[in-house]
């Protein structure tokens, strides 16, 4: 019996200008060498202690990320994916505020609306598809969206997040109160928006208790 | 490097006098052999055209059932959850009535409440506890609890499905309010309950259509 290829995959989205964008990076070996690609690779059973210490490995040796939140997808499997065999794909996806990536400063990582056509090997197109719905769909009701707002930002902001990953306005009012239901933001002391028009606005961070785990609104946003 | 050994597992969940049961099976072979476990195994290449094939083929070939309502919960792996090597396992739920398993009548299975102590091998136990998480979470917003509830069903009968997941009465009225609004079920024509000291009630089934896929609950049951 053939034996099962193990591999990773992980689907890096950040927003950019309101745009959802699923990190890409050009494949460095065949299969598919020279096209861009989810950032992915083999498990290494003697250096991972599981699929997400894979998933971060890649992460971290291919891009120089560390996403601040991290969480297992699905997994994507069957005889024709990889054309080196029935392969097992455990595939994580990772929420980066933009800012996180442009430190990072890997001049090879490339960002793709998801929302455009894109021309992706492998079954990398069905995975960013599901990838980007379980967000959407998390974003309703919980505190998903603010991974990808920043360290810090205001309130306002972050109802901009929310409002870009659902693709519809959100009252302000009724916004802010399930904001404040979810209790996950602290203020930042001292810290304010500067040089717009509008008066200084606080900004707020996440609650470090809550980094890397989610808070879910009863009922949805 | 070690090659990564590659299965599937499922967990068989049934609702059995109000009580959440899982079906294990006496393994038949080493690791663990005689030892109660989820019913697993290996992914055959030559024969399976995904992971969800293998766990169809291994839970018809262990238990005979076919499960009207099959997801896929979550890959597990790592060095020490099996003794043979580094190991995944792609692990799937699935949700029948009890009817079923019975009609199946394979001696081998036994059903063991999901609330009591359960001395299980490999990392069986903590799959157990996230297939049971997944189901109840789901319960409160989705129409999973009819997978449960048997091919035909009276309304009170649903809601003492509903009940039995979630842990709490539930208003009687909100409750038929919220599945008129799912818009799932269909009255069995003539089909009404008998021989009992109430009027006959009308007895209900999934619509046709809605066999093997969610319908989503805007707001929670």
């Amino acid at each position: 019996m053939q034996p099962v290829i193990c591999t990773v995959d992980v689907v890096l989205l950040t927003l950019q200008d309101d745009a959802l964008r699923v990190a890409l990076l050009k494949r460095d070996r065949e299969p598919f060498k020279g096209v861009l690609a989810l950032p992915g690779g083999f498990i290494h059973p003697d250096d991972d202690a599981q699929t997400q210490d894979a998933a971060l490995r890649v992460l971290r040796n291919k891009t120089g990320i560390e996403p601040p939140y991290l969480e297992q997808l699905a997994t994507f499997s069957g005889p024709a994916r990889d054309p080196r065999g029935w392969s097992v794909s455990v595939v994580y996806y990772a929420l980066v505020p933009h800012d996180v990536i442009e430190r990072a400063g890997h001049q090879e990582v490339r960002l793709a609306s998801v929302d455009k056509p894109l021309n992706l090997p492998f079954d990398h197109r069905t995975i960013v598809d599901t990838a980007v719905a379980r967000l959407r769909s998390k974003s309703q009701y919980s505190s998903l969206p603010c991974y990808l707002a920043g360290e810090a930002f205001t309130l306002p902001q972050l109802q901009r997040t929310y409002e870009a990953l659902m693709g519809e306005p959100l009252n302000k009012v009724s916004f802010r109160r399930k904001i404040t239901e979810m209790d996950m933001l602290e203020p930042i002391q001292g810290a304010f928006t500067a040089g717009s028009a509008h008066r200084p606005a606080q900004l707020y961070r996440l609650k470090p208790e809550l980094r890397d785990q989610l808070t879910l609104i009863e009922r949805g946003i």
